[in-house]
């Protein structure tokens, strides 16, 4: 027992700390030694900010002191905003701490990018080549080799799972892929309340929100460029439109692409199946279903489904994950399990809570 | 045309405010004239504030100048937290325009009680014998005359239609009453927003508040021993718990009571038939079917069910109504109809929106 | 008084019918004399079947009996599944009346499409040509004048309201259009419960349903062609998907289409702008803001809100409608008053009921 | 691996045995063996029905064969409605399987008790009195020796775990308790699907249902007797309602008494406290907290916490679990562990998934 993986959370008064909490309950060969957050909270129980995890994780969050967690830790899951990762991922690689950067700052490999889409200049872009994408199953071995491991956005997990094989073997054309997609609140994360998140707004409503100006566009057109092998003459640019569920998790991503052959949706399903037959988190569904929201909530999986719409050409390409679990927290972990040596599964295959 | 009522509402950027603007659109005499709202909102159309209003509702909310607002209008609506509505009410009074208080300032005819459950120190305590309490199914005489009316709770309304029928009748015994409710979230106010009203937090959630200490407490005992007409040696004392539903509008009370006497339920339903069978708004359900939300939402509707507890010798009173409409703004405009000689239903018999 | 139009509602124990009983209570023209329904609710009264409408509306349903029918009143509604106005709209023609037929029988001028996508052998399809189509913000004075009006499907009235503007003055590629739509669940009727309707089964879920076969996709094709005046050298045709929110209410349509020539946000907005400025119901947001479901809900409005992605050179028009209103009985009211020559805006003016 | 303990579950395609997929999945010494489901649902993969599961469980619904079922498991789960497992149970106990009923079959002990409410003959009294009520914390020894358990319901679990410490220490009247709760709306089954649980009907709604005829309420009567040691010379009676919630998952319980004497609400927490110190799953709640259902969601967990009415001397206990795990299959593994000597958290740790 007292050889678990000693790990620390910095940011663990958000939505992303607290599941991880959770599923680091869980996990047969990690635990949850140190957990950090900022102003009062700083001195409290996670499980006082969190009474869900009351029973499951007794640490107290304490103020960032990176000496004392790297003296203490072995890996290090970073739960902040975007800019604040950056200012403190040199001083932990360099104490030979693993960091697990669940946040955007390390997700774009070119420093004009992120500064273009997050107006925020970076500190560390010398990072920026070496940092891994976490996207096990398009980079796995990677993965396994990395120090500083970049945790991909909720959005662009969805999108690019479902994509990707696709793109990968130059099907659609690059130019017409749209990705329309839903979250639930959670996505928003814990300390943005106000009117916006205020319950009576939006607990029967939908909109659309960013339009065409959403940061994580960029992440998914990088993890499809990196998809597709041959280096395309233009880059691949798609429209990209989030909308807000009244629910507090999930996503639904419904992909759009234009077929460059006459494909069947046989040949559509059969794509997905070679790719994803041996992930462990990626169910292909069957020729027929498309996948729900709400049959991988609280679970690591990724639902993906099919179908081609035969009289114009195009292919519909729909996945479904929880954002707060394969979206951050789950697959955060799944990346620590690759990084550490442990069976990628491990603390990670609980079923989702249905209904 | 020209001859509307003409009518403000102070405190308009809350849901009681643009409750009020909704229903006054639709009122065939009287009309929305001014409408005020504090700090950055004044100077903003009340329909940028709620963008349901455009093309309902052109007002422009203003800072309030009373001396103007008295000048302009004949009648006001005062939709603010409590403690402020006091402050203003005399000079309103003075000026000769007709008040109905939406807020908690008038409602406990104790400054005493107003002292200790509000906790703040009652700055106009010689209007309380003078505000009337605007139930109409109670008090419809004492309305018709009203210059200060005092909107009741919306918890209040709901509890005080379901027992008062019972209790007015002493076939209950006082001391065993019990109120159960539940009330969707726009019962909290717009400007409440915070994690408590953190649509992550609360989209799946069930929980009481406010147990034993809510304020709708000393304000339901009011209504119910006024109901009773001998007055009570003792004081009638409730127990009263409030729950937050995870939707956005809405109350059901469930209303206990020991009976003096073996009581069918019958003659429980007929007790309530008889005393609301001429009430515009109040509907009685036939003997086997109880109220729901749903069926009344959007409406000024009361919708009453009775059940009796055999074994226990209970009465089981169970009401329905939206929280923003019969529980404030429909409620204040009915009592403005009775204030100002209207058809009491006038602008109010729009059916509710199911589902 | 007496002199109301006197309106029946054949198939009024769904949804639509509820809603049309609901609007003509507050219609000061016209009022619900006859309602019909099939099997054990002939015989019952509307508010049984619908306990919201008590004390609104006592009207109680009977056999459809097309002779009494037809004598008594001067208006017909039909609100049955496809297959049935059919059969049933040649005798009310017949015999003199007008009629508003809210299913899809008459949408589909083309008698073999309809065969192709509703696997139904039209009985009627001398009629398709005569029967109008019922989007008054594009049809509106031939609908003036109709006899057999076609009331649009849900989906179709947001899509085409939202992108005919553009797809009129050929500002976008007619191949390059996709819907993206949602809507809440009162959509599939009153009948449709099932295990896919039941409430544990999709109470925080989302899914895409009908993709690339929804039976609205060749309605909205057929509408966004008219809009069209050039007939096009080959038939518009787009890809629509339909999802499913955990709401019971409201549609809320993502169109996406690339634009022929460079276009700023401005401009677009401007011919939204231009087309519906003097439309009663249809709202176009300024730059920058985008529809919402909860601002429109109850109410007959269409909120109308858009994008330019600059990046890929496409447009993003989002549309807002209550289905149950704007989406079929408040639209079919407003085509009534066209059809016979009252205010188009007749007791269609209550505001959205928010939050 | 081999070794695990080959586990049953008879009545399979309801929320109860998909549930146990879930959980068995999860547990390190028991694995689901068979499962059985009825009509055209035997022969289905359970993964088919409940989709959330493909990859969790491969097991293959079958039609029910006690003595193949008997033959190759040792531990058997009923989920079924009423009446039914008293039809198998006696077969089973005879090959010497241990058995644990999830349905109500045996909560009662007393034959006529049962006929009474479930309005069906017991066609196995004899074994009444044999089974053992599996409330752990009130009967662990029992459990420990059980062959036939009869697992509680989910509104008497709720309400036996937040009165019962009262009750024992006698300080409370015991004609004064009424239970007030409100379920998700999975506590109706899956199976139960209609107009009564069809999504549009019930998204927003709140009500009441089956008041003063619920049948928990004997049960909860008979484990509050229970735990009051002496034998109550009048038997306890109490008032019980159910509500149902717009939410799929969660019980709260808000449960009324009239104290004997002044109690402050620090005692009253003590009296908690001091019960459930040493209790894995039950969360006594400090001074001052309340239960919420959305902090037990997906977890074996009670949380209860205490509030004292001084003004007029009542109790009010309120307790929340989520319905399907410590109310029905959380509950019943926890259980199957007590019976047959694993520890009793095995499996059941998993944290709660919030928000």
């Amino acid at each position: 027992m007292n050889e678990k993986l000693q790990v620390a959370v910095i940011g663990a008064s958000g939505y992303g700390g607290a599941e991880l909490a959770r599923l680091l309950a869980g996990h047969p060969q990690a635990q949850l030694a140190r957990a950090t957050a900022s102003g009062e909270r700083a001195g409290a129980k996670l499980s006082d900010l969190f009474p869900s995890l009351r029973g499951v994780c007794e640490v107290v969050c304490e103020e960032l002191d990176i000496e004392r967690l790297a003296s203490d830790c072995d890996f290090v899951f970073i739960s902040l905003p975007h800019g604040k990762a950056m200012e403190i991922v040199p001083a932990l690689l360099e104490r030979g701490v693993k960091v697990c950067d669940i946040g955007a700052d390390f997700r774009l490999r070119d420093a004009q990018e992120y500064e273009q889409w997050y107006k925020h200049t970076h500190s560390a872009p010398q990072l920026l080549c070496t940092a891994i994408y976490g996207l096990p199953e398009w980079n796995r071995d990677k993965i396994k080799g990395a120090r500083l491991l970049s945790n991909p956005g909720c959005y662009p997990t969805s999108a690019i799972l479902a994509l990707a094989p696709f793109v990968a073997e130059d099907l659609v054309r690059q130019d017409s892929i749209i990705v329309d997609a839903a979250s639930g609140t959670s996505g928003a994360g814990r300390s943005s309340f106000g009117l916006g998140m205020h319950h009576p707004e939006i607990s029967t409503d939908f909109k659309a929100y960013n339009v065409a100006t959403h940061r994580h566009t960029p992440e998914i057109e990088q993890g499809l460029t990196d998809a597709f092998n041959d280096q395309a003459a233009e880059p691949l640019r798609i429209t990209f439109t989030a909308h807000l569920l009244p629910i507090a998790r999930g996503i639904l991503s419904t992909c759009y692409a234009t077929l460059h052959h006459k494909t069947s949706i046989e040949q559509a399903q059969a794509v997905l199946q070679a790719r994803y037959e041996h992930e462990p988190f990626v169910r292909v569904l069957p020729v027929g279903q498309l996948p729900q929201i709400k049959h991988v909530i609280g679970s690591n999986f990724c639902d993906i489904g099919v179908q081609v719409d035969k009289r114009t050409g195009r292919l519909i390409v729909i996945s479904a994950i929880d954002n707060l679990v394969k979206g951050a927290a789950g697959q955060a972990m799944q990346n620590m399990n690759l990084m550490c040596g442990f069976d990628e599964t491990s603390g990670l295959m609980s079923a989702p809570v249905f209904p």
